[in-house]
């Protein structure tokens, strides 16, 4: 069998997520249907991340089985032909056999984007903020969280996961043009992590939060702690490192 | 009566265009039901470029009157809250009694996207084109554009206009990120030229065109010459200036 690794961008507006899941719409989903409309096989795509609702990729990493000898250019631009639109995959490569998407993985990197002018064009790919924000402060924020923390306060659902442990290698805001921009690389991610992460750095950038409170929030280990979450239409999955 | 100017961003992805029209949705058309929804007042709401089905705008110029005394923050926000997610006004002021959106423009800027990587989040908003592209051909070409020309090779709908001359202030094609864009701004537009200007380029770009084919499409003054027009989804009305 030959492992096949895809980069895949997708617009996450019309999914359940990444996951298949009963009677919705999931990336893995519509991946996997492609797969057997050009091959006839049945395959497993493993994912890098498992993407909510309404997040988007620009570079979730997945891989496959198949029997069949296709070249992976020939194959790329069948199944973008089958796929849907608002998948699509950039490149494929032939990998060794022990690799998985989700267990090689050795960082995830993320993006959220606010923007603070009302927006047409952006209204699904970025969240819409206009209250004041102060991103000195939010820089200073992001220091506190550098490192290996315990990042259960940011773990919007209480799944059965060993740990929350993670350690977070790159926390930044900055503006991008229009966009001011949340930039996290870490190892793993727990939960909703940087959707929550967002919502506690825009209280602290409103005044809300001081940093202070932060480290607080970082060190109770206690979801209720952290507050909202920023909408999922903010988020994309940028980059995942092996 | 209260002379208002309005910048208007929109999605042109689900309207049938800027202009009221029967049986669709145009921009025009929810800008005037939604002051009259605000004001109870009928008003015309005169753009500064009637763009097409599709096309997008990040700077779209409006204006209409009202008799109503509402602050123009205020207005704007209540305009906002009623109109449809897809039309946002980023600005509003009032004007001197003279102006009109459409007649007291003095130049018309528009930018045109092409991606050239599948891409599943910008399909709506940036025209796929895979094959290559020259840009130092296609800026080249800019030059013989730019000043005044007579540019009926490129206007595509035969609308009883009294003449196609405009004065080409600025044309260029250059990088940004994963998009290569085409600026081009103008004393005055004629129909559809900016898609005939891209779809030629394009040509150009691909070896398809020289530069002397070029030079003749222009100076042959006749639509049947330039070929083809990029498709409207990549198209941008980004500023006007009065």
């Amino acid at each position: 069998m030959r492992n096949l690794k895809i980069i895949v961008e997708y617009d996450g507006t019309n999914f359940c997520g990444w996951q298949i899941q009963k009677d919705c719409r999931s990336v893995q989903g519509e991946l996997k249907a492609a797969v057997y409309q050009i091959t006839g096989e049945e395959v497993t795509v493993e994912g890098a991340g498992r993407t909510d609702s309404g997040v988007h990729a620009r570079g979730q990493v997945a891989n496959f089985r198949i029997a069949k000898s296709i070249g992976t250019f020939e194959f790329t631009k069948g199944l973008n032909a089958v796929l849907p639109e608002d998948v699509r995959i950039k490149s494929m490569e032939e990998v060794d056999e022990s690799f998985h998407a989700r267990f090689s993985a050795k960082e995830r990197r993320y993006k959220y984007y606010i923007i603070q002018q009302p927006t047409a064009l952006h209204r699904m790919h970025a969240w819409y903020y206009p209250h004041t924000l102060d991103l000195e402060v939010m820089r200073e924020g992001c220091r506190q969280i550098l490192g290996e923390h315990d990042f259960k306060s940011f773990c919007l659902v209480q799944a059965e996961v060993n740990h929350h442990r993670c350690e977070v290698r790159k926390a930044d805001w900055y503006d991008e043009g229009t966009f001011r921009i949340f930039e996290i690389h870490a190892n793993r991610f727990v939960h909703s992590m940087v959707r929550a992460l967002v919502g506690t750095f825009v209280r602290l950038g409103n005044g809300k939060l001081s940093l202070e409170d932060l480290q607080h929030i970082l060190e109770e280990r206690d979801r209720r702690t952290a507050g909202f979450a920023a909408p999922a239409h903010g988020l994309y999955l940028e980059e995942v490192i092996y």
